[in-house]
Protein backbone atom coordinates (compact mmCIF):
# COMPACT_ATOMS: atom_id res chain seq x y z
CA UNK A 1 0.00 0.00 0.00
CA UNK A 2 0.87 3.53 -0.93
CA UNK A 3 1.46 6.37 1.78
CA UNK A 4 2.16 10.14 1.52
CA UNK A 5 4.91 12.03 3.68
CA UNK A 6 5.31 15.12 4.46
CA UNK A 7 7.85 16.66 1.63
CA UNK A 8 11.13 16.04 2.94
CA UNK A 9 15.24 15.21 2.03
CA UNK A 10 14.57 11.19 1.33
CA UNK A 11 16.77 9.21 -0.57
CA UNK A 12 16.91 5.55 0.10
CA UNK A 13 20.91 5.94 -0.35
CA UNK A 14 22.89 8.98 0.02
CA UNK A 15 26.75 9.44 -0.47
CA UNK A 16 29.30 10.33 1.60
CA UNK A 17 31.14 13.52 0.60
CA UNK A 18 33.86 14.49 2.61
CA UNK A 19 35.20 17.91 1.53
CA UNK A 20 38.36 19.29 2.20
CA UNK A 21 39.43 23.39 2.34
CA UNK A 22 41.97 25.60 3.76
CA UNK A 23 40.72 28.69 5.46
CA UNK A 24 41.86 31.96 5.17
CA UNK A 25 45.31 31.42 6.85
CA UNK A 26 46.08 27.99 5.28
CA UNK A 27 44.98 25.62 7.97
CA UNK A 28 42.78 22.79 6.38
CA UNK A 29 39.76 21.25 7.33
CA UNK A 30 37.47 18.25 6.48
CA UNK A 31 33.84 17.70 6.99
CA UNK A 32 31.63 15.27 5.96
CA UNK A 33 28.34 15.90 4.32
CA UNK A 34 25.55 14.11 1.95
CA UNK A 35 24.31 16.25 -0.11
CA UNK A 36 25.59 16.52 -3.59
CA UNK A 37 26.74 14.59 -6.26
CA UNK A 38 28.30 14.25 -10.13
CA UNK A 39 26.83 17.19 -11.69
CA UNK A 40 27.99 17.59 -15.32
CA UNK A 41 30.30 15.52 -17.77
CA UNK A 42 31.76 18.16 -19.26
CA UNK A 43 33.19 20.16 -18.07
CA UNK A 44 33.48 17.47 -15.05
CA UNK A 45 31.61 18.97 -12.27
CA UNK A 46 30.28 17.29 -8.68
CA UNK A 47 28.28 19.25 -6.24
CA UNK A 48 28.26 19.86 -2.51
CA UNK A 49 25.84 21.43 -0.95
CA UNK A 50 26.63 23.49 2.84
CA UNK A 51 25.21 25.53 5.35
CA UNK A 52 26.15 29.10 5.97
CA UNK A 53 27.03 28.02 9.51
CA UNK A 54 30.18 24.99 8.41
CA UNK A 55 33.89 26.68 8.33
CA UNK A 56 33.66 25.05 4.77
CA UNK A 57 31.41 27.02 3.00
CA UNK A 58 33.16 30.09 4.16
CA UNK A 59 36.66 28.43 3.46
CA UNK A 60 35.34 27.65 0.05
CA UNK A 61 33.84 31.13 -0.50
CA UNK A 62 37.14 32.69 0.21
CA UNK A 63 39.82 30.16 -1.56
CA UNK A 64 37.73 29.04 -4.07
CA UNK A 65 38.44 25.48 -4.27
CA UNK A 66 37.48 22.37 -2.42
CA UNK A 67 38.08 18.81 -2.96
CA UNK A 68 35.90 15.51 -2.27
CA UNK A 69 37.31 12.67 -0.73
CA UNK A 70 35.67 9.51 -0.42
CA UNK A 71 36.50 6.84 2.18
CA UNK A 72 36.85 3.48 2.77
CA UNK A 73 35.09 1.16 5.18
CA UNK A 74 38.16 1.21 7.73
CA UNK A 75 37.73 5.07 8.28
CA UNK A 76 34.18 4.70 8.37
CA UNK A 77 34.40 6.78 12.30
CA UNK A 78 37.19 9.14 11.06
CA UNK A 79 34.44 9.36 8.25
CA UNK A 80 31.47 9.91 11.08
CA UNK A 81 33.66 12.34 13.15
CA UNK A 82 34.52 14.59 10.79
CA UNK A 83 30.49 15.45 10.60
CA UNK A 84 30.18 15.55 13.88
CA UNK A 85 32.22 18.32 14.95
CA UNK A 86 33.30 21.59 13.62
CA UNK A 87 36.35 23.39 12.38
CA UNK A 88 35.90 26.12 14.12
CA UNK A 89 36.93 24.90 17.55
CA UNK A 90 38.28 21.41 16.63
CA UNK A 91 41.57 20.63 14.28
CA UNK A 92 39.85 17.65 12.59
CA UNK A 93 42.54 16.06 10.75
CA UNK A 94 44.82 16.47 13.87
CA UNK A 95 41.99 14.82 15.47
CA UNK A 96 40.90 11.85 13.57
CA UNK A 97 45.11 11.36 12.65
CA UNK A 98 44.08 12.03 9.14
CA UNK A 99 46.60 13.35 6.56
CA UNK A 100 46.00 16.62 4.69
CA UNK A 101 47.99 16.76 1.58
CA UNK A 102 48.46 20.08 -0.59
CA UNK A 103 46.43 19.02 -3.68
CA UNK A 104 48.94 20.31 -6.95
CA UNK A 105 45.35 21.11 -8.72
CA UNK A 106 43.66 23.18 -6.69
CA UNK A 107 44.27 24.93 -3.23
CA UNK A 108 42.67 22.70 -1.54
CA UNK A 109 43.85 19.69 0.86
CA UNK A 110 42.90 16.02 0.16
CA UNK A 111 43.27 13.39 2.40
CA UNK A 112 45.98 10.92 2.05
CA UNK A 113 44.79 8.01 3.89
CA UNK A 114 41.29 7.87 1.75
CA UNK A 115 41.27 6.07 -1.49
CA UNK A 116 40.15 8.73 -3.67
CA UNK A 117 39.69 12.69 -3.90
CA UNK A 118 38.39 14.86 -6.50
CA UNK A 119 40.57 17.86 -6.89
CA UNK A 120 37.76 20.93 -7.44
CA UNK A 121 37.82 24.39 -8.59
CA UNK A 122 34.68 26.97 -7.52
CA UNK A 123 32.66 26.76 -10.77
CA UNK A 124 29.69 28.44 -9.28
CA UNK A 125 28.19 29.38 -6.52
CA UNK A 126 24.31 28.73 -6.32
CA UNK A 127 22.00 30.05 -2.97
CA UNK A 128 18.89 27.72 -2.39
CA UNK A 129 17.57 28.07 0.77
CA UNK A 130 18.96 26.54 4.83
CA UNK A 131 22.14 25.04 2.04
CA UNK A 132 23.86 26.77 -0.77
CA UNK A 133 25.15 24.40 -3.92
CA UNK A 134 28.87 24.56 -4.46
CA UNK A 135 29.55 23.27 -8.08
CA UNK A 136 33.26 22.46 -8.37
CA UNK A 137 34.84 21.70 -11.76
CA UNK A 138 36.91 18.07 -11.30
CA UNK A 139 40.05 19.45 -11.93
CA UNK A 140 42.31 16.27 -11.35
CA UNK A 141 42.03 12.98 -9.42
CA UNK A 142 44.40 11.22 -6.57
CA UNK A 143 43.67 7.86 -6.68
CA UNK A 144 45.25 5.01 -4.55
CA UNK A 145 46.52 2.84 -7.14
CA UNK A 146 45.70 -0.33 -5.79
CA UNK A 147 42.08 0.78 -5.91
CA UNK A 148 42.16 0.87 -9.58
CA UNK A 149 41.02 -1.97 -12.10
CA UNK A 150 42.05 -3.36 -15.70
CA UNK A 151 40.28 -0.24 -17.13
CA UNK A 152 42.13 2.24 -14.99
CA UNK A 153 38.92 3.39 -13.15
CA UNK A 154 38.05 2.65 -9.21
CA UNK A 155 37.30 -0.58 -8.50
CA UNK A 156 34.78 -0.92 -5.16
CA UNK A 157 36.03 -4.45 -4.89
CA UNK A 158 39.35 -3.06 -4.08
CA UNK A 159 38.13 0.25 -2.66
CA UNK A 160 35.81 -0.75 0.11
CA UNK A 161 33.36 2.25 -0.43
CA UNK A 162 30.45 2.36 1.96
CA UNK A 163 26.95 4.41 1.78
CA UNK A 164 24.25 5.88 4.21
CA UNK A 165 21.64 4.21 3.86
CA UNK A 166 18.06 5.16 5.30
CA UNK A 167 17.16 3.03 8.50
CA UNK A 168 16.21 3.53 11.78
CA UNK A 169 19.94 3.70 13.60
CA UNK A 170 21.19 5.63 10.61
CA UNK A 171 23.63 3.19 9.39
CA UNK A 172 26.83 3.24 6.87
CA UNK A 173 26.97 0.26 4.98
CA UNK A 174 29.26 -1.51 2.40
CA UNK A 175 28.53 -2.66 -0.76
CA UNK A 176 26.93 -6.20 -1.09
CA UNK A 177 26.81 -8.71 -3.79
CA UNK A 178 26.56 -7.21 -7.56
CA UNK A 179 22.61 -7.49 -8.91
CA UNK A 180 22.72 -6.63 -12.06
CA UNK A 181 25.32 -4.70 -14.68
CA UNK A 182 24.95 -1.69 -16.22
CA UNK A 183 23.97 -1.10 -19.74
CA UNK A 184 23.59 -4.98 -19.72
CA UNK A 185 21.15 -6.49 -17.10
CA UNK A 186 18.33 -4.34 -19.00
CA UNK A 187 19.31 -6.19 -22.59
CA UNK A 188 17.07 -9.09 -21.05
CA UNK A 189 13.48 -6.55 -21.36
CA UNK A 190 15.23 -4.67 -24.45
CA UNK A 191 14.93 -8.02 -26.17
CA UNK A 192 11.70 -9.56 -24.81
CA UNK B 1 51.03 5.04 -3.92
CA UNK B 2 48.92 8.16 -5.14
CA UNK B 3 48.43 8.17 -8.76
CA UNK B 4 47.06 11.29 -10.62
CA UNK B 5 44.19 10.39 -13.27
CA UNK B 6 42.73 12.94 -15.50
CA UNK B 7 39.30 15.09 -14.69
CA UNK B 8 36.60 12.95 -14.76
CA UNK B 9 33.36 12.12 -13.06
CA UNK B 10 34.80 9.53 -10.57
CA UNK B 11 32.75 8.44 -7.26
CA UNK B 12 33.09 5.19 -5.88
CA UNK B 13 29.36 4.64 -5.54
CA UNK B 14 26.47 6.73 -7.77
CA UNK B 15 22.80 6.75 -6.84
CA UNK B 16 20.42 5.19 -9.34
CA UNK B 17 17.53 8.09 -9.79
CA UNK B 18 15.06 7.19 -12.30
CA UNK B 19 13.35 10.46 -13.31
CA UNK B 20 9.91 10.24 -14.31
CA UNK B 21 7.95 13.37 -16.67
CA UNK B 22 5.04 14.04 -18.78
CA UNK B 23 5.32 14.92 -22.32
CA UNK B 24 3.49 18.04 -24.00
CA UNK B 25 0.52 15.19 -25.24
CA UNK B 26 0.43 13.93 -21.40
CA UNK B 27 2.35 10.57 -22.71
CA UNK B 28 4.48 9.57 -19.42
CA UNK B 29 8.35 8.70 -19.92
CA UNK B 30 10.89 7.43 -17.61
CA UNK B 31 15.14 7.55 -17.31
CA UNK B 32 17.48 6.43 -15.53
CA UNK B 33 20.14 9.21 -14.40
CA UNK B 34 22.84 9.28 -12.27
CA UNK B 35 24.09 12.98 -11.84
CA UNK B 36 22.50 14.41 -9.13
CA UNK B 37 21.87 14.08 -5.31
CA UNK B 38 19.88 15.95 -2.41
CA UNK B 39 20.32 19.68 -2.82
CA UNK B 40 19.14 21.10 -0.05
CA UNK B 41 16.84 20.76 3.54
CA UNK B 42 14.68 23.69 3.24
CA UNK B 43 12.91 24.07 1.08
CA UNK B 44 13.77 20.32 0.81
CA UNK B 45 15.07 19.73 -2.78
CA UNK B 46 16.82 17.20 -4.97
CA UNK B 47 19.27 17.71 -8.15
CA UNK B 48 19.25 15.91 -11.82
CA UNK B 49 21.63 16.72 -14.28
CA UNK B 50 20.74 15.88 -17.76
CA UNK B 51 21.69 16.22 -20.89
CA UNK B 52 19.92 17.93 -23.59
CA UNK B 53 19.73 15.58 -25.94
CA UNK B 54 17.15 13.45 -23.45
CA UNK B 55 13.55 13.58 -24.00
CA UNK B 56 12.59 13.90 -20.22
CA UNK B 57 15.00 17.22 -20.40
CA UNK B 58 12.36 18.93 -22.88
CA UNK B 59 9.45 17.07 -20.33
CA UNK B 60 10.54 18.87 -17.86
CA UNK B 61 10.77 22.55 -19.12
CA UNK B 62 7.32 22.25 -20.31
CA UNK B 63 5.96 20.57 -17.53
CA UNK B 64 8.13 22.09 -14.70
CA UNK B 65 7.95 18.92 -12.52
CA UNK B 66 9.40 15.38 -12.33
CA UNK B 67 9.13 12.65 -9.75
CA UNK B 68 12.70 11.20 -8.70
CA UNK B 69 11.87 7.05 -7.81
CA UNK B 70 14.02 4.97 -6.36
CA UNK B 71 14.30 0.94 -7.18
CA UNK B 72 14.51 -2.16 -5.37
CA UNK B 73 16.74 -4.94 -5.78
CA UNK B 74 13.94 -6.57 -7.93
CA UNK B 75 13.79 -4.42 -10.37
CA UNK B 76 17.38 -3.76 -11.20
CA UNK B 77 16.86 -4.85 -15.26
CA UNK B 78 13.75 -2.73 -15.18
CA UNK B 79 16.14 0.85 -13.90
CA UNK B 80 18.81 -0.27 -16.49
CA UNK B 81 16.44 -0.89 -19.45
CA UNK B 82 14.65 2.68 -18.84
CA UNK B 83 18.33 4.06 -18.90
CA UNK B 84 19.51 2.13 -21.97
CA UNK B 85 16.78 3.54 -24.44
CA UNK B 86 15.19 6.56 -25.25
CA UNK B 87 11.52 7.65 -24.89
CA UNK B 88 11.45 9.06 -28.27
CA UNK B 89 11.05 5.65 -29.80
CA UNK B 90 10.09 3.69 -26.90
CA UNK B 91 7.72 3.34 -24.52
CA UNK B 92 9.52 2.44 -21.63
CA UNK B 93 6.66 2.50 -18.86
CA UNK B 94 4.82 -0.46 -21.41
CA UNK B 95 7.96 -2.49 -22.79
CA UNK B 96 9.28 -2.40 -19.21
CA UNK B 97 5.65 -3.39 -17.62
CA UNK B 98 6.02 -0.83 -15.05
CA UNK B 99 3.05 1.58 -13.98
CA UNK B 100 2.88 5.55 -14.44
CA UNK B 101 0.59 6.58 -11.75
CA UNK B 102 -0.13 10.51 -11.60
CA UNK B 103 1.05 12.21 -8.65
CA UNK B 104 -1.02 14.57 -6.72
CA UNK B 105 0.88 16.81 -5.89
CA UNK B 106 2.96 17.65 -9.26
CA UNK B 107 2.23 17.08 -12.70
CA UNK B 108 4.10 13.88 -13.31
CA UNK B 109 4.03 10.39 -13.05
CA UNK B 110 5.60 7.73 -10.50
CA UNK B 111 6.46 4.59 -10.54
CA UNK B 112 3.84 2.31 -8.81
CA UNK B 113 6.27 -0.88 -8.36
CA UNK B 114 8.91 1.00 -7.20
CA UNK B 115 9.33 1.85 -2.91
CA UNK B 116 9.60 5.46 -3.28
CA UNK B 117 9.20 8.47 -5.25
CA UNK B 118 9.61 12.25 -4.68
CA UNK B 119 7.02 14.59 -6.24
CA UNK B 120 8.97 17.77 -7.97
CA UNK B 121 8.07 20.83 -8.49
CA UNK B 122 10.94 22.52 -10.56
CA UNK B 123 12.94 24.81 -8.79
CA UNK B 124 15.77 26.26 -10.66
CA UNK B 125 17.29 25.29 -14.05
CA UNK B 126 21.17 25.78 -14.17
CA UNK B 127 23.14 24.89 -17.06
CA UNK B 128 26.56 23.36 -16.96
CA UNK B 129 28.05 22.34 -20.20
CA UNK B 130 27.11 19.36 -21.37
CA UNK B 131 24.39 18.58 -18.53
CA UNK B 132 21.49 21.40 -16.86
CA UNK B 133 21.24 20.51 -13.92
CA UNK B 134 17.52 20.11 -12.85
CA UNK B 135 16.66 21.72 -9.13
CA UNK B 136 13.29 20.34 -7.99
CA UNK B 137 11.56 20.93 -4.85
CA UNK B 138 10.22 17.51 -2.85
CA UNK B 139 6.30 18.95 -2.62
CA UNK B 140 5.47 15.21 -1.72
CA UNK B 141 6.69 11.56 -1.53
CA UNK B 142 4.81 8.67 -1.97
CA UNK B 143 5.98 4.88 0.03
CA UNK B 144 5.04 1.36 -0.13
CA UNK B 145 4.21 1.59 3.76
CA UNK B 146 6.32 -1.88 3.84
CA UNK B 147 9.54 -0.01 3.88
CA UNK B 148 9.34 2.29 6.47
CA UNK B 149 10.82 1.43 9.65
CA UNK B 150 9.29 2.83 13.16
CA UNK B 151 11.19 6.12 13.34
CA UNK B 152 8.55 6.79 9.48
CA UNK B 153 11.61 6.79 7.49
CA UNK B 154 12.42 4.13 4.66
CA UNK B 155 14.25 1.72 6.00
CA UNK B 156 16.99 0.00 3.42
CA UNK B 157 16.85 -3.87 5.55
CA UNK B 158 13.16 -3.47 3.89
CA UNK B 159 13.27 -1.14 0.97
CA UNK B 160 16.11 -3.49 -0.71
CA UNK B 161 17.97 -0.61 -2.86
CA UNK B 162 21.09 -0.48 -4.78
CA UNK B 163 23.77 1.57 -5.83
CA UNK B 164 25.96 1.75 -8.93
CA UNK B 165 29.30 1.02 -8.11
CA UNK B 166 32.59 2.23 -10.11
CA UNK B 167 33.94 -1.60 -11.46
CA UNK B 168 35.31 -2.45 -14.64
CA UNK B 169 31.98 -4.37 -14.93
CA UNK B 170 29.39 -1.47 -14.10
CA UNK B 171 27.37 -3.08 -11.41
CA UNK B 172 25.19 -2.37 -9.50
CA UNK B 173 25.38 -3.56 -6.11
CA UNK B 174 23.30 -4.49 -2.63
CA UNK B 175 23.97 -3.14 0.15
CA UNK B 176 26.05 -5.11 2.70
CA UNK B 177 25.55 -5.11 6.55
CA UNK B 178 26.30 -1.97 8.21
CA UNK B 179 29.84 -0.74 8.97
CA UNK B 180 28.80 1.55 11.66
CA UNK B 181 26.17 4.23 12.43
CA UNK B 182 25.80 8.20 11.75
CA UNK B 183 26.11 10.39 14.58
CA UNK B 184 28.01 7.31 16.60
CA UNK B 185 30.78 5.44 15.42
CA UNK B 186 32.55 9.24 15.25
CA UNK B 187 32.17 9.38 19.37
CA UNK B 188 35.13 6.86 19.47
CA UNK B 189 37.45 8.84 18.68
CA UNK B 190 35.82 12.48 19.53
CA UNK B 191 36.05 11.07 23.37
CA UNK B 192 39.75 9.64 22.98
Amino acid sequence: MKVSLPPQTLMLTYPILIVGSYDAGGKPNIMTAAWGGIACSQPPCISVSLREATLTYHNICASGAFTVNFASEKYVREADFVGMVSGRDTDKFNVAQLTPVKSKQVNAPFVDEFPLSLECKLFKKIPLGSHTMFVGEIMGIVSDQNILGQNGAPDVGKAHPFVWGSSPKMGYYSLGEPVGFGFSSGKEIQHQ
